[in-house]
C-alpha cells in the first residue's frame, strides 16, 4: 500500500487535547504515523496542503444512501403524507439496479463533501455495500427488519436474509454488516427478538430509529405500554447501538442510554425539514457522557448529504432552542461530526495521532467565505460546506483530490442515478 | 454596452406564474429583452447554460460587509459579551482602508455565491459605496446614526455627513443611499427626527434594526414607551423602510408594517447563531401581505454571506417553529431571497421577464448533491449553497463566471482583508 504525505496544513487533531498544529500528516499501510512539523518528506503519494485545514474524517452516522434517487420529490409535506403520497409509492417498485445507482450518487456525494464513514439503512444493504466497497468508503450497513414485505424480501423471507448478508459481511476491512430493527412502531416483539439473537449470535451492530417524532413517542407508548428507549431497553437492544434521531427522549431515558452505551445520532436538518417537533437535548446527553454523532438521513428528507452543512444547524439550533449562544460551539459539534460517528460506527478514535486509521478530510482555506481564518474549528463549524473539501482520504487511499474522484466515475453515476430517478418518479405516478 | 445571451437553460423565472421555462435569456443595455426558446443567437457574451438552472439575482437585504474583518473572532458568545468583549474592541480602531479591505471581501463572497444587490449598514458608507461600485454589484448603502461617537465621526459631526453622503451618492445607476438610524435603543428622539427629515428632504431610504431580540423590545418599551415599531411608526419612519429581523413583532404590528409597506428582512442564521430567541412570524406577514426579504447579517455573526445557505434555513426553522413541513415551502423562500428582495431595495421586479433588469445567477446542476432535478426551486431552496454558482450578472454585465471574477482581484482581496483583520484583532488585543 503505498504511502502518503499531506504537507504543511493547518491540523485540527481532535486529539483529546484538541491540539491546531501546522505541519505534516504521514501515513503508512492506512494507518497515521506521524502528525506535526517536519514528516519524513519521502513518500508515494504527497499533497501539497499549503496552509489548508486537515482533519480527521467526517462520519455521517445516519443515512439512506439509495434514497438520492427521491431527492427533492415530495418536499414541504407533513411526514405522514410525505411517506404516504410519495416516498412508500416511489419505493415499491425500487429494483437492485436502483438502488446501485442511488447508493453510488450518494457515495459520490458523500466522498465529494469529506465523508469517510457512513451508517446506512435501506432495503437491498448487499447491493449498498458492494457499492461502498468499490468507492473505498467505510460503512456500517444495515439490513433492515420490519414487519412487512420489502421491494427486496417477502417478509417470511426477510430474517434469513438477514441473516445470510450479516454473514457474507463480517470481518470485512471496510464495511461492517449491522441490523436494522426499522423502529418500535415498525418491528414486533418478534422482530425485536430475532435482531437481538442474531447480533448475540454474530456480533453485527444495531442501527434504528428512536424517538423521531412525538406522535411515535405518544404511538408506542399507547400500543406498548413504554416509549421506544423502554421497549428497545425491554428487549435488551440499546448496547452499544447507533440510534438515529432521539428527539423526543427524557433525561430520565438519557441516562438509560448512557449506561448501555448507546449512540444518539443527531439528524438536525431532517428534523427540522420533517417539523419532527423536538430538539435534540443536546446539551444535556453530552452532560450525561452520552455518546452523540451526526447525520444527515436519507436525501429525501435533507435534502443533501452534507456533514459540514449538518454540524452547521446543529449548532445553531441548540443556541436557538436554548436561547443560550454558547451552546453546542464550534467545538462540540466538530467533535460530534469526527470523533462521535467514529466512536459510534466502531472506526478508531476519531483523531488524526499516530496509531489512528488514516481517514482524512482536507478542507480549503481559499474560498472567500474562508477567509480570514481567526480559529480554524470556528471556519470549520460555520463557514465552510461540502464544496470546500479539497481531499477525501479513507485508510491512507485518496478518494477524492481537487475535483478528481479516484474510485467513481462521476459522469456516469449521475447520469446514471437521473435515469433511475426518472424511471422511479415515473412508475410510481410522481412525473 | 455588450449584449447578453445565457442559452439553454432551465429559467426559474419568478414571474408573476412562477414559471420554469427551458431556453435563451436575451440583454440588451442591461436590460431582459427575450426569456425563452430560441433567442436570437447573436450576442458579444455568449454563455452556455447547458441545462443549468438560470434565475433572478439573489438580494442580500440586510448585512454589514465590512464585517467580513471579524469573521470568527467571537463565537459562541452571548449578544452582549460579543459585542462588549469582541466586536466593539475591534470595531473601536477601524480605519477607512480597513473597511474597504472588508468591503471587498464581502463583494468578493457575494459575487461568488449569486448576490447581485444588497443592504448595507455600517461605518465608512462611503468606502463601501466607493467599493460597490468598483465591483459592479447594486448596493443600498446606508450611513448609520447612532447617538456616540464612531470610529469615523465625531457624533457632533455625524449628521453632517450623512447627509453628505446621501447627496454624494444620489441618482447613481448601481449605488441608492439610505439613512440607517441603527436601531430604537441606540438613537434618541432627535436622531430618529433628523433621519426623518433626511428622507423626506432627500428620497433617501431608511434601513434599520427592528425588534432583534426579546430584551430589547422589553428595553424600548421600559425607556420610551412603545415597542421599536411603536417609536419608529411615532417618528413616521416605517413608510418603504427596510426593517432587519422583525423577529418579536406581534400580529398587530405586523399589519402596521404592511399598512405602512415596510420590508422586514429575516436573518435566520444569525438569529440562531446569536440566540435571539424569536422566530420571525413569516408565515403570519405573507399573510399580511407584509413584503418579507431574506439577510444574512454581518459575517461575524452567520458566519458566511450566503443567501442559498440563509434561503435553506429561513425555510427549516419555519417549519420546526410551526411544527408543520409545510410552512416557507421553498417557493416562498425563493421569493423571498429575489422578489422580495427586490421589492425592498427597489432594483425591479426579482423576475426574468422582458423589460427588468438583466440581474441574474446561473446555478450548476453539475454536483453530486443537485441531481436528480425532480423540480428547480426545490433543488435551490435545499440542495444548492452558494459554491454551486456558475455566473453572477448585474445589469447585464458578468461579474464573475466559471471561477473568474471580472472586477475584483480575488487573491489581492483575500491577502489584503487577512492582512487587516489581522491588524484589527491584534489591536484589539483578541491575538
Amino acid at each position: 500500500m503505498p504511502t502518503l504525505l499531506v504537507k504543511d496544513a493547518t491540523i485540527v487533531t481532535q486529539d483529546a487535547k484538541r491540539r491546531v498544529v501546522r505541519g505534516d500528516l504521514r501515513a503508512e499501510e492506512g494507518v497515521i504515523t506521524h502528525v506535526g512539523p517536519i514528516a519524513p518528506q519521502h513518500a508515494d503519494v504527497v499533497i501539497e496542503a499549503k496552509g489548508d485545514i486537515l482533519l480527521p474524517g467526517l462520519v455521517n452516522a445516519h443515512t439512506h444512501s439509495p434514497m438520492t434517487l427521491l431527492r427533492g420529490l415530495g418536499d414541504d409535506l407533513p411526514l405522514e403524507d410525505w411517506l404516504r403520497t410519495r416516498i412508500w409509492p416511489a419505493e415499491k417498485n425500487l429494483t437492485r439496479s436502483d438502488i446501485e445507482a442511488g447508493t453510488d450518487l450518494a457515495l459520490l456525494e458523500m466522498t465529494r463533501t469529506g465523508t469517510t464513514a457512513f451508517a446506512d439503512m435501506y432495503f437491498y444493504a448487499d447491493a449498498t455495500a458492494e457499492c461502498t466497497k468499490k468507492a473505498g468508503l467505510r460503512g456500517l450497513i444495515a439490513g433492515t427488519l420490519v414487519d412487512f414485505d420489502t421491494p427486496e424480501h417477502k417478509y417470511g423471507s426477510l430474517r434469513d436474509a438477514t441473516r445470510k448478508f450479516v454473514q457474507r459481511w463480517s470481518g470485512h476491512p471496510l464495511i461492517s454488516p449491522a441490523i436494522a430493527p426499522h423502529s418500535t412502531y415498525t418491528c414486533s416483539d418478534e422482530t425485536l427478538d430475532f435482531a437481538r439473537q442474531l447480533r448475540d449470535e454474530t456480533g453485527a451492530r444495531i442501527h434504528t430509529h428512536c424517538s423521531e417524532t412525538r406522535f411515535e413517542v405518544q404511538d408506542v407508548l399507547q400500543k406498548r405500554g413504554a416509549r421506544p428507549v423502554g421497549v428497545l431497553e425491554k428487549h435488551d437492544l440499546l448496547r452499544d447501538a447507533v440510534l438515529a434521531h432521539c428527539g423526543w427522549v427524557t433525561k430520565e431515558e438519557i441516562q438509560t442510554l448512557s449506561r448501555h452505551a448507546a449512540h444518539a445520532v443527531h439528524c438536525p436538518v431532517s428534523n427540522l425539514k420533517l417539523a419532527t417537533g423536538g430538539t435534540m437535548p443536546f446539551m444535556e446527553m453530552l452532560d450525561a457522557k452520552l455518546n452523540v454523532a451526526l447525520g444527515t438521513d436519507g436525501a429525501a428528507s435533507n435534502n443533501t448529504l452534507d456533514l459540514i452543512e449538518t454540524a452547521k444547524f446543529a449548532a445553531l439550533v441548540q443556541k436557538q432552542h436554548r436561547w443560550d449562544a454558547r451552546a453546542a460551539n464550534a467545538q462540540q459539534v466538530l467533535d460530534a461530526a469526527t470523533r462521535g460517528g467514529a466512536r459510534a460506527l466502531h472506526t478508531g478514535s476519531g483523531a488524526l495521532e499516530v496509531g489512528a486509521p488514516a481517514d482524512l478530510v482536507l478542507v480549503s482555506t481559499r474560498a472567500p467565505h474562508m477567509a480570514p481564518l481567526h480559529d480554524p474549528v470556528s471556519t470549520l463549524a460555520y463557514c465552510a460546506n461540502g464544496a470546500d473539501v479539497r481531499a477525501t482520504i479513507v485508510a491512507g487511499r485518496v478518494l477524492y483530490l481537487d475535483g478528481q474522484h479516484k474510485t467513481l466515475d462521476a459522469e456516469r453515476v449521475i447520469a446514471r442515478a437521473n435515469e433511475a430517478a426518472e424511471r422511479v418518479a415515473s412508475s410510481a405516478g410522481l412525473r
